[in-house]
């Protein structure tokens, strides 16, 4: 067995010499045997083993003996041990998450902490044969593609190992029980344990029984033939990536990725949004068929991704780009403070329009113009200065002829203005007060009555394209 | 559900207007509702329609009532109906293959016979959504790969379609009952009865219950996502036999495909073998592997396939050829017959060998040479020829010290002489007898004895390489 699993590990790539690893280790079968046989084969490969144990704190006294039986083993294996208790319930309630995300999510967060301050290499994890087969089952269940079939990888980012992907939970126990190595029973691995317990205790003993015998190794082999085909595709969605995307701020994915065949467009788009985003989870088919239609679609047309992700089409083209960031970097590029000295007969530039300042005495002769882009107001009102921006969450202002205040967010709705065009409506604000959402509406606070003495006239003038 | 398969129909281009289509109608749900919607939509497309009915004579009376529903249907419905009867039990018996194999066979055979004498276009097949389910996890559960998950093709060949595998089964039974079809139970379709009722009736109730209740339409999404991946890579195939493969009376595969991609390596070799051997089944992932070995062994080396076809390394490239067309080619090739007269100091070529004949008096001071390539024979029992050949099937001998007569294959075995090797060993026949199995064994029939007086001295040089 150890023989086979050295096997795998050269195929696989997965341990260096001289490399300096940290088990995952839970003190159940998988992970003890895992430890066990990574000792073991240490000095072949002049390893460096250590310990990683998170007590959950889910299963009291039984979780803290678990802790025990940890610390305990790799005293006498002599290998680091590091420990740490995590509280998932409040984790749970304080994040709104599933017990099964938040340990996972602490998991990793524990992993990188210590593979970084004790300058592990790896990072191996103690999934096995069955757990493997188990996976593919419940994916193909839960609804899966290629990807998902293909099963848990044997290595991932070059740093998480699973060195014994390749041996049956049978033999593991075996072992345990030959070497005497009394490891705790797995009550929760924190995953999904009602539907996997239902497919290991339930499902695949049905198949054994009435279809298969040798269900795990039939769907082993599945699983391997299907990475190559996954492969294979794969080395083409690289070529994609380079030829297609263009990762700076913004994502674009050039209009040509969309004459390819689906198999890699979706792979494409797929992984240029991980790549993008550096978020590995919750992009799903239906998002990637959603940019597609996007694509499609005319340009100006945009849709909300998961991780504050955002997608528009530019002239077929599609940008891919952070919502926030966005919106915080266009807020700040599109942003004009004046003094309010400096109105009159000033021209400024904002966005696509030309914005005319003019302030004269009202003289009770002025004609005001209809236009809805251009509008008078108490000059003697503004008391310091006059900025020119776009909207932000909770901007209100008092709509002219209304004693309350308004979120401008309603105003649009009142207005119907498309929420795509909702971003690129300027809006002036005397002080820190919204005076005029152009072309919308002003504000009472501003307007000219009979004991107003200058005037201010704003006048916007679309620039030529 | 019309407009749903007439979008399925057009989406995969299943049937052209003016076509004549002949639907299998077993007179079960499924085709009597596929012919009772290709009736329906034949005005749209200007269809021709009939159907072909196979009475397997399997379940008696049953049978024949089906029989009569079916001829009743058609009749009513004013379509062609073409009947056969056929004794499944009979052929099981008489070709000892399974009687889902001879059903498959003695109804594509009808189907066949039919299309071509009544010019029909497409044969209409009525799979639907739940066997394509069905079938998916039958092939998973039995062990499968891509081509296997993508799961039955809407269209094969151009001539078989399914126009209704996109429509669940109980759509199917819901519209029989609306318009009053009244149906026949299919009480068997020949397949693999057992195991698809398991997971009609067990296995996929028990998904639906504990994992997916919609798992018929996860299933379908999937195999729909895989048929992508499936066309994508099929596509470099097609490039990949273009480039590799020789196809003449024997297939030569180009020993620089075994460095491409495995997912492409095995897919061209058993699209290869299926192009080449024009047989669709029985080449397995065994096979192509084994063939992939065969590569990497050294020049020479050979490997048995299916349907008689065998693979052998020449030169790093692999050459594969129907054993039998090639040994009666390679047989008649090597193939020496001399007059008895011609054989006094006569020297012919034989493969790698020259032969030299010598023709002398027994004056009883011959010393005889115990090189196994040299034997000598008493001349005048030789009637009127002498035949140089290969092995053939069924040739006996009777061995020198031997009274009876003796299998050539079975002196093979007792020498143990490699499989490989056989069909190269030279043998020589003195009008129909067999002289001489060269290297290995004598005849008893022409050993020299006392009154013996010519002999003949047949001595085998191998040719310089």
């Amino acid at each position: 067995m150890k023989d086979k699993i050295i096997k795998y590990i050269e195929d696989k790539e997965l341990i260096k010499s001289g490399d300096r690893i940290l088990v995952a280790l839970s003190g159940g079968p998988d992970s003890i045997f895992l430890t066990d046989i990574l000792i073991d084969i240490s000095k072949n490969y002049n390893l460096k083993i250590g310990a990683a144990h998170i007590n959950h704190m889910l299963r009291g006294e039984e979780a803290d003996e678990d802790e025990a039986y940890v610390r305990s083993f790799c005293e006498k294996a002599g290998i680091d041990c590091f420990v740490k208790r995590v509280d998932i319930n409040k984790i749970v309630k304080e994040r709104g998450i599933s017990s099964e995300m938040a340990g996972r999510e602490e998991r990793y967060k524990f992993f990188e902490e210590l593979r970084k301050e004790h300058s592990y290499d790896k990072i191996a994890l103690a999934h096995n044969l069955n757990d493997q087969a188990e996976t593919i089952l419940m994916r193909l269940m839960r609804g899966t593609g290629l990807e998902g079939l293909v099963g848990i990888k044997a290595k991932r980012e070059g740093i998480y190992i699973r060195p014994i992907l390749c041996i049956e939970r049978n033999e593991i126990e075996e072992y345990c029980l030959e070497k005497k190595l009394k490891p705790r029973i797995d009550k929760t691995n924190l995953e999904n344990i009602y539907s996997r317990n239902k497919v290991r205790l339930e499902l695949i003993p049905y198949i054994k029984e009435n279809f298969n015998s040798d269900i795990i190794n039939t769907i082993n082999r599945l699983g391997i033939l299907l990475s190559k085909d996954e492969e294979f595709i794969n080395e083409y969605v690289e070529n994609s990536l380079d030829k297609y995307c263009d990762f700076k701020d913004e994502l674009k994915i050039d209009e040509k990725l969309f004459l390819e065949k689906e198999a890699l467009l979706t792979r494409t788009i797929k992984s240029a949004l991980v790549v993008f985003s550096k978020k590995h989870f919750d992009f799903e088919m239906k998002h990637i068929y959603d940019i597609i239609a996007l694509q499609r679609n005319k340009t100006g047309t945009r849709l909300s991704l998961p991780h504050d992700l955002e997608a528009v089409n530019v002239y077929k083209n599609v940008i891919i780009r952070f919502v926030n960031t966005y919106n915080e970097e266009r807020i700040k590029k599109a942003n004009i403070l004046l003094k309010k000295e400096e109105l009159n007969n000033n021209i400024i530039s904002f966005n696509e329009y030309d914005m005319e300042f003019t302030v004269s005495s009202n003289e009770g002769n002025l004609i005001f113009s209809d236009d809805s882009l251009v509008k008078y107001f108490d000059y003697d009102k503004i008391s310091k200065n006059i900025e020119v921006r776009l909207r932000k969450d909770g901007d209100r202002m008092k709509p002219l002829g209304m004693s309350g205040r308004k979120k401008i967010k309603d105003i649009f709705i009142d207005f119907k203005i498309p929420k795509d065009n909702r971003d690129f409506i300027p809006i002036v604000c005397f002080d820190d007060e919204i005076a005029w959402v152009v072309g919308i509406k002003t504000s009472e606070e501003f307007k000219i009555n009979k004991s107003t003495k200058k005037i201010l006239k704003i006048k916007l003038i679309r620039k030529e394209q």
